[in-house]
Parts: structure tokens; C-alpha cells; sequence
């Protein structure tokens, strides 16, 4: 064992090509449906939304997909991203787990989002569109793909969840330095918004109506795509980068994960990161556990139903099969608006339903301690969705503690809290719940599943 | 030439030495007097405001100072941080500049404050001193000191100039989630804060105002020492780990630069970055012409006298012969908050006399504007601060675009602006002006030097 505290990659070890886990699954996951004939999706019912490209890659059977070199040279601007040893934090807690973290902050938007959203940008610059629709909740993606457009020249309007639109006013800004147009959600500008501020005025807004507000104007102009910042197969394979990379540094410590943790909105910076050990275990050269975490407030795979959805709200996507709390669940406003989703990754929730990987959901005020532990410890203020990574990073070495096992964990430290500062301050003014889903609540909207 | 973009040094690269220009250069700089015998100040005088490590620091003669184990490990934290060269950029500008930035923004609270913040809250630790007051302006040196604090268990009481406070809510509480108080200055905690509220209850402060608050309750109670972000010999001499690691990362790159820029508010991110290019020019073996910018509206290189002056407001601090607008002056409020001082370092001031640096002043609309083009080609928003370097990078490499002159330029990015952004929205929104210091409030102001 080293006794070092950072691991860096040269920028020569940046992985020039992306993993694929499917073909490596005892068995594939179930196909996305059209909502009409409940028939597999083909491309052309995608082709409206997404170029080609990322068609391909949504339904490839590759193991491995090659990284363009336009795409490589933006990661260059921050990737490999650095593995650290939390050593200060370890200390802390009086652990003997080795605890490492995978940080993804060091990104031009502070997040795992660009790793997605520039080669979903150069794809689309390369088949001739003009402009990208998305949606955002934390802002994080937003933000990822503002940068991203600027960078390959396309336009890129934002429909940002009214509740962070309202909270987050530095992430607006951050998009519009990036050049992007960033409208409210639900908004007038499309009928999906229109109907559900005719019912609720004042909405503030979810994943799910944003997703609708943005595929549908992405639908109406030929010039125009849409695109998701998870959930998908061709973004999870993009996040692959991060799993790859630990994988080498991995290397350089001399260590092996004996458990790996991950925060779970969409599912893509948690497969990001563990697929490409999950490769490893499935041919039997580690045996890391695998540990997804939610919020308590959006429990999709600890409560959720495994059944086909729609990826919104109002019904505009095809049909995914995946855990999901259903399409008209509208979270409570935790402060992690990136883990505010309905459902989860089709691919993960295959993964999960599998068994090759575990799940737990947290409450705020657990993951929000951790959060102000590790940036009192390691320097870092967390973003509030991987403060439930860490959250969980802390129970295990706490059991470490206990029993005097040596783990060593590793979790996706997935973004900073700069842009969410706020929400810290809420938690040491002591005015933070935790939000836990009722039963009833659940069951009525599970009731509205297609 | 090779083709990298970005150069990193490993763990064990990390200077083990700070730099200290003074026995280099031909003439010393003249020492600090008392402001009632206005003898130099010895030791005692300076004992109750800072430990004795850092005042023997202060007036060291040795060339080199060992940085202790226990700052190191701290420093290993983000340390080194990385050499960039700006690629995208220079393409955007279509320069045949070779255009290279000294990336800071990666230290926990984005800036190059924690380099001094680090020691000095471990050399004040280590003499058993239990809180530590500061001031602060933009927040990025308060947010220095509040991680700096929690890492060697000092309590941490911030004066934030009251400008800043109302303006950057976000600072505030990442200060407190460091675990540091924060209090608006001029305050009623204080009798200098007292002092100016009586005359102007609605004041805004200044760096000036607030240094005379956090001073006072230093000198007030034996166990609570000082703490300044800027200014003295000792914070500069720390700041050099910024310019011995960038050498390393010239000779990584087979480069030598020909122009180096920084912005200057006390002058420590700018002499951290030059002294040690410094160094290897006073000793003949580079050449580059180094180059001070500081903000129109606060120009103290350019338009202030070099006289001995108060380094606060209330004139509670030893004279310092320095660059000057007078202690009383209050400069207008830009967005670049750490720029916002009357003074300049009197090392930085003496250096500049000497003929070994130049100035210029830059308006805060052509900063911003370089700002912006930065973030949409290198993907990092820079600090409102150092767009002042990146307006001078501009400007150096459209001249070299005429020219046809290849030059290496290289810049300190001396933080990034995701706590400043409402800056951004000004600029972008045209609500931006560029305060210029008209000539009769300079002469007034200077008017009423000591
Ligand atoms: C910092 C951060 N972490 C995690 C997430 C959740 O998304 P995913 O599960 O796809 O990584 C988001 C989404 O916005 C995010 O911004
Ligand atoms: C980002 C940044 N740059 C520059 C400065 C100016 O200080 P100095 O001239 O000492 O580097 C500050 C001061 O607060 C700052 O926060």
C-alpha cells in the first residue's frame, strides 16, 4: 500500500473507448415499447428526437464504442478526473476502511454531466442540427449541456424545474454565460406545460413535466433534437469514462473495492462508475458489492414497481421498463433536484432485478451530516446528490468501525455543492426534513401506471 | 512542442520549499514604521496580531523556508494544481500565441487563498492560539481561512465587507459550512465598525474597514490572533508554491514563457505566481516581461502614490510603504471584490520601483467580456478577479495576432466565479459599468495620507 492521497492519470491513459455492459449480461434487458402497439421501438419512431448516432448506440451490441477524437479533446479540458484516498475523512471517523473517492467536480459545470452531454452534442453538431432541447432539475445538466452546445456551436434551450429555477438562480446564470436560453417549468411556451399550469397555477414543476416540455418541442422542428442527461443506455455507456478511469487508478493504489457506492437520480453517474467493475466481477477477477442510494423522498428501486412507464409526464415518450414510483409522481422538493426522477435507468433496473446489484434509500439529514463531515474532513463541499453516496460511504465505515474489517470502499463524489449552497444552509439552520414517502401517497400513484 | 493540454506534476513534485525574493533583489524593501515613533516596527509590536513563526517570516533573509509535513498534507488536497494551456481559446482568438493558465480554482473553496490560509492556521495552532479574525471581501480569502480553521481546530470570525455580504449570500454560507461565524462589516461588534456606522449607517465597507475590525478583536484578546489574505511578505511568500510548481510545468512542456500577467488586489496571487520567475530572470536565465493588472476603478499600481500609508481604514496597522489611494478611500463596488483594496503589497510596491514589473488598469466590462470567451472555449468561468489577467492575455494575444509574434503567455487563473455569478448576469444583462476613478476623488482621498 502506497500512502499517497491523489491518484492522477496522464492525459494519455483518458480511455478511448466506452463500455457497454449489455453483451456481458446473462440476459438483455427488456426493449423500450411504443405506448400505441406496445410493440419494440424502432429507430425511426427515435429518429425526431436523437441523431443517428446515438440511435445506434442506444441499441448496440458492442462491448466497446470508440470515443471520437473531437469528443476526446474537450474531456482533455478536465478528464482523467482524480481517485482520491479521503484519508483526512477516515481519520475522522476512526475507520479502518480505506475510503476513496472518484471526484467528477472538476468539471466546467462542477458535475459527471459533461461526460454525457459532449458527445451528445458533437453528434448532433455532426449530423447537421442546429439546436438542442433539454430539460434540468439540480441544473447540473443544463449547465452540462449548455457548455457542450457552446462548444460544438449549436444552440441549446433549457426547461429548468420551476422549484430549482426559483432556488438556483446561479445555475440559470451559469447556462446563460454558457450561452444557452433557460425558460421555467412547467412553461407556456408548449402545450404539455400549458396543461399542467391550467390545472395547478403554481406548479413547481418536476423531471417528468420538464422532459415533456422539451421532447415535445424537439418533436416540432426538424432542425431540432432533444437530449437526456440519463436514463438511457447511450448515456450510461458515456458515463463509462468514470469506471474506467478508477479502474487504472485502482491499479496505481495497489487496491482492490471491496465495496462500491453510488447515488442513483437517473442511474447514469452510479453505472458510470460501476459498470466497468461489474465487468470485472461478471468474469470473476473482483467481487466488489454493489450499492445504488436514493433518497427516501424518490425511492424508485426500494419502492418502486418494475413495470413499464413512460419516461414523463405527460406521455410523450415510448415506453421504458424500469422501477419506477410512476410517471405522474411529483417528488417532495428535496435539495438533491438531480435524484427528483420518477424512474430509474431501464438498464440498472435490469441490473438490479438480476441481482448483481443492492439498493437502500436515505433520508436528507443523514446524507446532509455527511455531506458537511467530508467538507470539514476532505475540503469539499458535496453536491446533495452524492451526499447520499457518502452518507452510505459513512454507515459502512462506521461498520468497519465496529467489526474491524480493512474494506475499501470507493463512491462517486459526482459534483460540488457550489451552485447549492443554499441547501446547506438550510440543514444548519435546522430547518431540513426528511421527506419520507407515504404509503398512500405511493400506492395512488403506482395506480396510474399505463 | 508537444500537443498536451494539460500539464500535472505528481504528489511528489509538491514544492517542500516557499520562495523568498527579498535576498535577490538589488535593493531590500523599506520596512514597516509604528505610526507614533515612526521607527520600524520591531517583533513585540507585531506579537499580539500574529504568532511568531509568521512575523520571523515576515523578515526573513533566507532564500528558501521549509514548508512543515503537516502544511503539505493539507496542501495535497488539491496541490499541485494544474498548468493548462488554453488551446480552445487561442483558436477562438485565432492568435499564434501560445496562451497558458495556472489553475487554482481547484482548491477546496476555489481560489489561491487557501496556499497562506493553510500554514497560517497551523503555525497559529501550533502556538496554541484558539480563534483567528479576518476580513474578507469577495469571501474567497474568509472561505480560505473557515477551511483552514476546521483542518487545525481554530475557531474562525469573519468580517465580511457588508457589499459582499448582501451580494454573495452563497459565501456566507460556505464559510459556515466550514464552521466559521460571519459577521457583515462596518459592524456594531466593533469600535471601529461603530465609528463608521455613526458617520454613514448605510456603508458598504471596504477591505479597509473591515481589516480595522477584525484587527481590534484580534489585539483584544491574547488567545485570538489575525489573520491577512494578502499584502504582507509572508502571505506572498507562501503563494510561491503557485509559481515554482508552473517552472516545473514550463520544463514539463519544453516552453519558456515570454510575457506573464496577473491580477493584483493585495498582490499575493500575482507575486506567488511571478517571484519565482523572477528568480530565474534576475539570475539571467529566462526573460519574460511580467506584468501587474488591476482594476480600473481601484488602481493603486497605476494612479496611487508610493508613501507610507495605513493598511486599514481606522489606521490601527503599521505604516507600510506602499502603492497607495489613501486608507480612506473607498472604491467604488466592482464585481471583483478581492481587487477592492487601497494598497499594494509593499514587497509587489518596491518591486514595481525597482523597474522588474509593469502595470496596467483594465475596465471591468472588457475583463468581463474576456471572462465570458473564456468560459465558452476552456469551459472554466473565471473569478470577476482574474478576468482583469485574462483581459490582459487578450489583449497580449491579439497583439501577437498582428504581429505574427509566437509568444508564450501565461496567466495565474487565480479562481473560478460559481460563487460570484450574479456578475456574470450583469454583464450578460448590459447592467455593467466601468467605474473610473475620477481624478478628484483620487486626489482627495490621497489628500489625507499620514
Ligand atoms: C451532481 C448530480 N449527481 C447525480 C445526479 C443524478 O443523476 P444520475 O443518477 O443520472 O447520475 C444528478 C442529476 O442531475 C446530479 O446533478
Ligand atoms: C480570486 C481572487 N483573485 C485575486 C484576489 C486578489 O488578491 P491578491 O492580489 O492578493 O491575489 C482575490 C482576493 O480576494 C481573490 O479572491
Amino acid at each position: 500500500m502506497t500512502s499517497r492521497t491523489k491518484y492522477l492519470l496522464d492525459e494519455s491513459d483518458l480511455p478511448t473507448t466506452w463500455y457497454n455492459v449489455i453483451p456481458d449480461l446473462p440476459e438483455p434487458p427488456p426493449p423500450p415499447l411504443h405506448p400505441g402497439t406496445r410493440e419494440p421501438v424502432g429507430p425511426d419512431d427515435l429518429a425526431p428526437l436523437f441523431p443517428q448516432a446515438l440511435i445506434a448506440q442506444e441499441v448496440t451490441q458492442d462491448r466497446f464504442v470508440d470515443i471520437p477524437g473531437e469528443v476526446l479533446d474537450v474531456y482533455r479540458l478536465w478528464r482523467p478526473s482524480p481517485l482520491y484516498r479521503a484519508r483526512r475523512l477516515e481519520r475522522a471517523l476512526g475507520t479502518p476502511a480505506r475510503i476513496y473517492y472518484k471526484y467528477e467536480g472538476v468539471s466546467p459545470v462542477g458535475s459527471h454531466k459533461p461526460n454525457t452531454a459532449v458527445p451528445q452534442a458533437f453528434y448532433n453538431a455532426a449530423e447537421g442540427i442546429r439546436r438542442l432541447t433539454t430539460e434540468t432539475g439540480a441544473g447540473q445538466w443544463g449547465s452540462a449541456l449548455a457548455f457542450a452546445s457552446a462548444t460544438f456551436g449549436l444552440e441549446c434551450e433549457v426547461w429548468q424545474v420551476r422549484a430549482s429555477y426559483d432556488q438556483k438562480p446561479y445555475r440559470k446564470i451559469m447556462m446563460e454565460t454558457f450561452g444557452a436560453t433557460v425558460h421555467p417549468s412547467p412553461s407556456k411556451e408548449t402545450a404539455a406545460g400549458r396543461a399542467v399550469l391550467e390545472k395547478a397555477p403554481d406548479s413547481t414543476g418536476s423531471l417528468g413535466i420538464a422532459i415533456s416540455e422539451a421532447v415535445e418541442q424537439a418533436a416540432a422542428d426538424p432542425d431540432t433534437r432533444y437530449a437526456l442527461g440519463s436514463v438511457l443506455n447511450h448515456v450510461l455507456l458515456h458515463q463509462t469514462v468514470i469506471g474506467e478511469e478508477a479502474l487504472l487508478q485502482f491499479a496505481q493504489a495497489g487496491d482492490t473495492p471491496d465495496v462500491i457506492v453510488g447515488c442513483t437520480g437517473g442511474g447514469s453517474n452510479f453505472g458510470g462508475l460501476a459498470f466497468p467493475f461489474l465487468r470485472e466481477k461478471l468474469a470473476g477477477r473482483i467481487a466488489p458489492v454493489i450499492r445504488a442510494v436514493e433518497p427516501a423522498a424518490c425511492p424508485s428501486l426500494t419502492r418502486g414497481r418494475y413495470a413499464y412507464d413512460f419516461g414523463d409526464t405527460a406521455g410523450l415518450t415510448p415506453l421504458l421498463k424500469m422501477h419506477t414510483l410512476g410517471h405522474d409522481f411529483i417528488p417532495d422538493p428535496i435539495h438533491a433536484g438531480g435524484l427528483r426522477y420518477h424512474g430509474m435507468a431501464p438498464l440498472l433496473s435490469h441490473i438490479y432485478e438480476l441481482g448483481l446489484i443492492e439498493a437502500l434509500a436515505v433520508g436528507q439529514q443523514e446524507c446532509f451530516a455527511a455531506g458537511v463531515r467530508f467538507a470539514r474532513t476532505e475540503g469539499i463541499i458535496p453536491a446533495p446528490e452524492p451526499t447520499h453516496a457518502l452518507a452510505a460511504c459513512v454507515q459502512e465505515a462506521l461498520r468497519c468501525k465496529e467489526t474491524g474489517e480493512e474494506k475499501a470502499i470507493l463512491t462517486a463524489l459526482c459534483g460540488h455543492a457550489h451552485l447549492d449552497l443554499p441547501a446547506y444552509a438550510a440543514f444548519l439552520a435546522g430547518r431540513m426534513t426528511d421527506n419520507e414517502l407515504p404509503e398512500s401517497v405511493l400506492a395512488e400513484s403506482l395506480a396510474g401506471l399505463p
